[in-house]
């Protein structure tokens, strides 16, 4: 086992490997592309992983991000309604990549076509029932006139529909979250339908872990972009997609306080190396922070469910565990936790250690 | 207004000054130690701020907080179970400064007996009633038991004991609040008369928010340790230790999209800018993970409570917003977001910014 002083994000790169060959293999079979989103690892070493097995086109969730992975790959496409504040960013990676946008309103686009220095792709946010944001997928009068609107601006290629079939995250299990992938592909058929004879290149852009996980018919789209499935976490277990064995990142925390009368551990490990989400267990609907994990010599094996993570608070955190789990640990050692949202947790870790010991940063 | 492109944590160094002149006001009337938290800040200029007005000793929540502030500050708590793996960086720093650790546990003090190269001050973790972590505070043979251990080792120096009345931030209003304080000073008081004869140098040291925001008797501790005050945020409003215009920082985010028809406004500002931690708002019980502000020339003017921060995604905010708002602001515009919890928000911001510009790193 490493040597672990401070909470710490353990990664397994083997189970990330068997994660990235999965989705690839489903982009293979439905004949799309795999532009996998990068907001879960942010990082330019692992995206080096994605690159060994072919995939030349990345997602990202903010012009930060595609600054940060600019250097390294030539196809970003930025998930997120653009922000026009930060035109110059725009103007200076559209310089040297292709620089693939979201837009859902006039006054961005109109921004755009004024502001724009170098060719940028544009997608159309679409909103095919999740609710979050977008132009809904019924509104084709105006989708219509926003294409026009992008074809007409010189800075400006339009490239397709791209739809976050979000409400998957509120799935309870695989039959769940294949009916949302089953409504979501109709509207978006529907939608290409409508537009494809006077676009015949039009792109239909997908990418929910859940549904990317489940589901297997995509012939329909034509990428693919989910972000979460590298790492998985128990929040994306609970939705149904995926085991807790493909889970890949774990944290390593010390154990400070025992309470033996309760049942409670003290770890040195909060909301700050955590985050604070939580998910209520599908079976014992206990509100929970974390599984836990016993660290071994090739890496952890998963202790049973009823030892969890019951309380954050900044740098605290309550384990609550089972007799034996109490006898076997002591204060000073460390114990495993698999983390609920595990792009928020590595976005507060900053950087993953290897079973082997090794650092892999991040942004 | 200031140039923001992006999601900033805006800093009223006023308002930040006059929350700290407030709290050692306090301090200087019950005539006891102000040793303030700086995990919320966590800045060496904004710590600063509080040696210009005397303080000379601090509370940090982990050892890695404390070496960051060891070169500045002589005198650190690290108000945390000790996490005996980090021995190498307790030696270090009880090599040069006063370094304030807290127990709770036989097999953290036998370690330490073992192992400390250096003299470091020890206080013993008392439970007044919080649950979470600490010796019982009634369990005063195993409490004697260790102060005797502690003063038996050649490097440990027992100082007195520490407690958080963290079940205060459960707390409905001041009333609530001030029973809360009540019943602690009575447990703590008696605790103290126990053990004063045998120990008269023995010091108690106390400090979550609410109770030093609202209650005025201290007299009976030695210390008061306080962290979240000084930027104060909207759980600490609605626990009642402070009001909206006493919170002296505020997220500046760009909005990205309108939806006019659901009231709802699209900001870049995420769960990885503000932390997930949501309230049900005081009188209306909805749920809430912000509440709005105006920036002016002068920094913000809150605005009415109906509009509100309503669901956080990695990036994504949601606001409602009343139709005056929708109407008011424009996609390209900023808007102002009052945290739920500043040492979260604050945390995974990285940096402030001053209402001039100016920037104020931290840890």
């Amino acid at each position: 086992m490493l040597s672990i002083q401070e909470p710490t994000l353990i990664i397994d790169k083997k189970k990330c490997k068997e994660n990235i060959a999965k989705m690839n293999q489903k982009t293979l079979q439905n004949q799309i592309e795999f532009r996998p989103h990068f907001k879960t690892h942010v990082s330019l070493e692992i995206g080096e992983w994605f690159k060994k097995i072919g995939v030349n086109k990345i997602t990202v969730s903010s012009l930060k991000m595609a600054q940060y992975f600019s250097n390294h790959w030539n196809n970003i496409t930025v998930a997120f309604p653009i922000n026009i504040l930060k035109i110059d960013l725009i103007n200076e990676l559209a310089s040297t990549i292709q620089l693939n946008i979201v837009v859902e309103n006039k006054k961005a686009i109109q921004f755009l076509k004024n502001n724009l220095k170098y060719k940028v792709h544009v997608f159309i946010k679409i909103d095919a029932g999740y609710g979050r944001t977008g132009i809904h997928y019924s509104k084709t009068k105006k989708i219509a006139a926003f294409i026009q609107e992008i074809n007409d601006a010189k800075k400006m290629k339009f490239e397709g529909f791209l739809s976050h079939a979000g409400n998957s995250y509120s799935a309870k299990g695989k039959k769940e979250i294949i009916q949302i992938h089953k409504r979501y592909s109709k509207k978006l058929i529907q939608l290409k339908k409508y537009f494809i004879s006077k676009y015949p290149n039009i792109k239909i852009s997908i990418g929910d872990t859940p549904t990317c996980s489940v589901a297997e018919d995509f012939s329909w789209a034509d990428e693919m972009r989910p972000g979460n499935f590298i790492f998985y976490d128990i929040m994306q277990w609970a939705i149904g997609s995926n085991s807790l064995k493909n889970i890949a990142i774990a944290m390593a925390c010390p154990i400070v306080a025992k309470h033996k009368k309760r049942n409670e551990i003290i770890i040195h490990g909060g909301g700050i190396h955590f985050s604070k989400d939580d998910i209520h267990h599908p079976k014992t609907e206990q509100k929970i922070y974390g599984l836990l994990v016993q660290f071994n010599k090739k890496g952890w094996a998963i202790l049973p469910q009823k030892n969890y993570l019951k309380k954050l608070s900044q740098e605290h955190g309550t384990l609550s565990v089972s007799k034996k789990i109490m006898k076997q640990y002591q204060v000073g050692d460390v114990i495993g936790i698999l983390p609920i949202h595990s792009c928020m947790t590595a976005n507060l870790m900053k950087e993953y250690i290897t079973l082997k010991g090794r650092k892999i940063s991040r942004l």
